[in-house]
């Protein structure tokens, strides 16, 4: 911990102080266009957004580097240069950005009120890689496939995960069209195509990639968590219906690969470094992680505690919330997912996001996704104006938040990420 | 078919004449840098390589912009002009380089002797997705598991397909690095982590997408054939043991993507154009496709007859032929193939590269994985030399040929897709 995470800091920028997501304390980085202008990099602080590139040359050396790094439109670049300069930047932004700062002057002008702006994606996606990390999801998941037996043999000792689709990979606010597919509903013989009636959400935590690795050469353990960027909100919009008939043998792909919705802000490792606890102990007769993926400080400090929310509003009413869980539910560390990818010589590169798997608690207030819910649409849920939802509607916007919070810390926030559905084509 | 597939057409550059795979009727495109030069667009003709950067000013029009669209390091914005632009460049490339052009004098200075470039990607690959078309792969691969129902419900209405890796596909001559993973085998209790012992090739084809679509908005199979750049040859290796270990519930991951080999030159549709067929008709009592699948004229010309050839040269001998194959032998058209993974509004960007899947013909003299031709490793194949192979051993190369001849046209090759297995780091 150091000056930046200071709980006495505040901003000159009055919003920020106090503010739910993105006080001084926070910093987080993102892609964003002024009303008019191009897209470039910048950091949230209260209710603005600072323009990194239009300030570069009142910061020193790395930082300096840092934000030119980050002054076009994706963050790639920046990412490459790994955890040296995002730090020098953050300690440099900090001071900059804190109240009697000799540079407010210089700031102000560079300085853009949010509401006017437009966020985009904060970095070119070169590979998407979904993972299965949540293990009460993954269980009631597998529950509806094979009550006696939901977790299959592998899981305690793969971080189980496969590719997702890059492309259809958006920032929070876009809409998203309800998919077409071919469905097989149990009491209909053959297949036909039309739009899912399945459409769920799937909350999950985005991981950023930083630096990358040479294709052939694993990453180790003990060096993972240097890889990552940060971290975002991520909604792995899922088609149930397309999904259960589509993937067998070889997994999800139509019914995830038409949209993908992330949170725009990217929350670093350093903004996050208060809310780090240990990896929750195995429960008693779970294997230990093989070699490879065992390391002593990742375990004990590997993991976050953070608050993540799900809350929907229909074209009726809310935002009601669905669920309330805690990344510490994920039964792998995010250095296990970066070791475990790169364990076979894969390649990742600076822009590559995973995501976590769906975040369940173990109890149904905080499950992640209306597939567990609704146990697969059995069984609706009533919100609270009465409505009932076994799975999305047409009109039905689909919020997620997350808030790390902890005594003697000032708390942050990610930002939204948000969707709503638009009817099929 | 129009003045390029002439079989009476020669070329001024002799080597093309009577060449194997690039006669002046083939033109493939792709990207070399010569010696000590930077990395460009480039056509190969014979065993020349013709910079299209260099003679752009010597083309007409729509070929001109083609050749200079084609004139960096990757041919994405070539791709995204789509069908006319390459056709004009085609037809404009065909005559300059025929024999009596009057722009001889011009060509030869921007023609380099192939022996003396480096190949590289022709494309930044942005999403890389493999299909499961190859049916008799499918049941080869499913009879290890079903012996009695080895082909899934769903595979003869969906063309099943997953996301790979993008960042790992690596031209043609690149080496690729045994694996290590998690494997479990049979008669072990618990997994352990090391090199891959069962180490496989996949014989596929290579789709490269050119023109995109807009995300929700599918592209009708009346259409689909428009949005193919070309082909090329595809080597996805396959670590058999981390395969099985693995992929349940989610598909193959680290048994995939630690590398993908590619042929380097784009075969267009023009110069495939003499080798089309009817798509072969589906066995009595298969379903016919659905709608969205379904096209006359896809049906009437949209499969390939193409000899597909796998040989495997070892330290001390071959190479030895392991199988002969047909393309005709997938169960989906590639117009299929691009209209089922937009049906559910996926967006497809020029760059995406498809797998088609193992192309194994129903007899072993054609099995395209050694999975399949020593029944997961149980009965060894015996090489000419005495040689025997259950799956690939260090400094194995593994090489794919692919050749189209129809009586009334000059035959057109592929160049060669090959990579040799380096031990375990």
């Amino acid at each position: 911990m150091d000056a930046t995470h200071d709980p006495k800091r505040r901003s000159f920028v009055a919003s920020a102080n106090g503010h739910a997501d993105f006080p001084v304390q926070n910093l987080p980085l993102g892609v964003f266009s002024p009303k008019g202008g191009e897209a470039r990099g910048g950091v949230a602080i209260g209710d603005s957004i600072l323009d990194l590139g239009a300030v570069a040359h009142l910061l020193p050396g790395d930082a300096c580097s840092a934000a030119e790094a980050a002054a076009g439109d994706a963050l790639n670049a920046f990412f490459a240069l790994g955890a040296g300069p995002r730090r020098a930047l953050r300690a440099a932004l900090s001071d900059l950005l804190a109240e009697g700062s000799a540079q407010e002057a210089a700031l102000r002008p560079n300085l853009y009120d949010a509401a006017d702006c437009t966020l985009h994606l904060p970095a070119r996606i070169g590979d998407y890689t979904d993972f299965f990390a949540g293990i009460h999801h993954a269980t009631n998941a597998g529950k509806q496939f094979r009550p006696d037996n939901p977790l299959l043999p592998n899981y305690k000792y793969v971080p189980v995960a496969y590719h997702g689709r890059a492309s259809s990979v958006r920032v929070s606010g876009t809409a998203v069209r309800r998919p077409k597919g071919q469905r097989k509903p149990a009491k209909e013989t053959v297949p036909s195509y039309g739009p899912s009636r399945n459409l769920d959400h799937e909350m999950e935590f985005g991981i950023w990639i930083s630096t990358g690795n040479a294709q052939g050469e694993p990453i180790p353990i003990g060096r993972a968590a240097e890889h990552i960027a940060g971290f975002c909100l991520l909604n792995d919009w899922s088609a149930r219906d397309i999904q259960g008939w589509e993937a067998q043998p070889l997994g999800p792909f139509l019914a995830k690969n038409f949209a993908t919705s992330i949170s725009p802000w990217v929350i670093t490792p350093e903004a996050l470094e208060p809310f780090r606890i240990a990896q929750p102990p195995r429960p008693e007769g779970d294997p230990k992680p093989l070699d490879y993926l065992w390391d002593e400080q990742d375990q004990a400090r590997g993991a976050l505690d953070l608050a993540v929310e799900v809350l929907l509003q229909t074209k009726q009413g809310g935002p009601f919330r669905l669920s309330l869980s805690n990344t510490s539910h994920l039964y792998w560390t995010f250095a296990q997912m970066v070791a475990h990818h790169s364990c076979n010589g894969c390649n990742l590169q600076p822009g590559d996001l995973f995501g976590s798997g769906t975040i369940s608690s173990p109890t149904e207030d905080g499950f992640g996704a209306l597939l567990e819910i609704t146990l697969g649409g059995r069984k609706p849920v009533i919100l609270p104006n009465g409505e009932e939802r076994r799975f999305l509607e047409d009109g039905d916007t689909v919020i997620f938040r997350a808030r790390a919070q902890r005594d003697g810390f000032v708390p942050i926030g990610f930002g939204e990420c948000r969707g709503t559905i638009l009817p099929a084509s």
